[in-house]
């Protein structure tokens, strides 16, 4: 990788997703993977031991907008070869997060020291492969005009519960038009693997959200007088549930720092 | 038909497009023909001396949200063949409004007397084909439980003129949840030819709307607590034009009073 800012992000945007995942693996990335290896599929990470791992893919099927998984590894194994060859589960996200009884108690650039044998890791679809459609037709996307992380928010909606995983959505918002909502809509539901169509929109206080400054995850936005907000089913619920579901240990991906896999945007698309 | 109303309404709802329009043309029915023979397409109607038909072609192609033309007669013509066998547009709609110099001059039950050898009659797209999309998907229409009219409003949109075809567009509005009018924006967008996906909701005064319940055309329908409004372009927008651009003679449907044709909603669904 170059070593000019500039260059760099010209560089990782235009990056394959196996130059990403060795650049996070040798510590060169230690980031937000947002507008890097366009085109490929990004994927949240949730890892939990094999006693629970059969709960958490029953919750994820019983919540598909939130948890839409995209691969599964087998116990103990560090591979996922349908996300992407040469790719090591433990060391190919920027960063990390720890959780030990629902605890948030490290963050780390590498999982290799607290690596379990009987770890699952899943896969969740990542809304970075409906956002690149969202500015292909030509909608606005104010958190990346900013350059911040997307403003996310628990609501009010209860997921489905598994075993012990239940707990509240975590939604993302991004303001638009009620003409960029309608069609974002359109865009975005050709994506069912990644989020797909919005879960709500225009009345926060029906999801329980009573200031959209105040977001539980990554950054505010202002949304204008002529906009509304626009919520959908965010790849960070697990780790709301994580917290309300205490399980022994987990690791997830610290949000915005994404595993970048080899599957391209455009297969994920129907219709 | 049969002469007990409960039956009959069950007889029209099941009945073919021919039966329907062979009831208007005899005068067994003069009123709404929504939930009549259903699955088969109703049409709005705009009728013009052919003077100026290439202008309102030309407007409802640069309008194709509120104006989707469907069929169109050769001048003086009475019959539009791709739209039905025995069809005469002169007297097969339940109710007219005559139009002079953009006033509104007359509604009359046929429109023989006034029928003139250089008329052009444009048959335009109606929401009845995705009210009756929606209906299968789950989704409430709120006039058609109160057995009303849908509630239409002139807009601040301002149509694309062509020629003296100039004026605003105008919507019809269905009050819905914000999940459901997330999945009527994606059941509506697949009947393009019959307004399609919405054109606005939630913030009517973005629109010129500072009142719901007065309406413009139709009748008004409560908005709940949880709803939001939804909006789609109206294909009443023509004779919102024609009192704009006052044309010195015009024939349109009596809002409700549709053409049903022979042509199926399925026909009209698109991926």
């Amino acid at each position: 990788m170059a070593s000019d800012p500039e260059t760099q992000s010209a560089d990782l945007a235009s990056a394959t997703s196996t130059a990403v995942r060795l650049a996070c693996r040798s510590g060169a990335i230690t980031g937000c993977t947002a507008g890097m290896a366009n085109g490929y599929v990004q994927g949240n990470l949730a890892v939990f031991p094999e006693r629970i791992a059969d709960n958490f893919r029953l919750f994820a099927e019983r919540n598909p907008k939130s948890c839409p998984v995209i691969g599964e590894s087998k116990p103990g194994r560090r591979d996922i070869p349908e996300l992407g060859l040469d790719l090591d589960i433990a060391t190919d996200l920027p960063l990390y997060r720890v959780w030990r009884s629902g605890e948030l108690v490290d963050e780390l650039p590498d999982v290799r020291s607290v690596w379990r044998d009987d770890l699952v890791a899943f896969v969740i679809g990542c809304s970075f492969s409906f956002e690149e459609a969202m500015l292909e037709a030509g909608l606005p996307l104010r958190h990346v005009e900013r350059g911040t992380h997307v403003a996310m928010y628990r609501t009010n909606i209860a997921c489905a519960p598994a075993g012990p995983f239940a707990g509240p959505m975590v939604v993302s918002m991004r303001p638009l038009t009620p003409a960029q909502a309608i069609q974002a809509v359109q865009v975005t539901a050709r994506y069912p693997q990644v989020h797909g169509a919005p879960v709500h929109l225009a009345r926060p206080d029906l999801i329980g959200i009573t200031d959209l400054q105040q977001v539980d995850y990554g950054d505010p936005v202002p949304v204008g007088p002529n906009e509304i907000p626009v919520f959908w089913a965010c790849g960070v619920t697990p780790q709301s549930v994580i917290a309300a579901a205490r399980p022994d240990f987990a690791i997830t991906h610290a949000p915005g720092c994404m595993l970048v896999t080899d599957r391209l945007n455009t297969e994920f698309a129907t219709g």
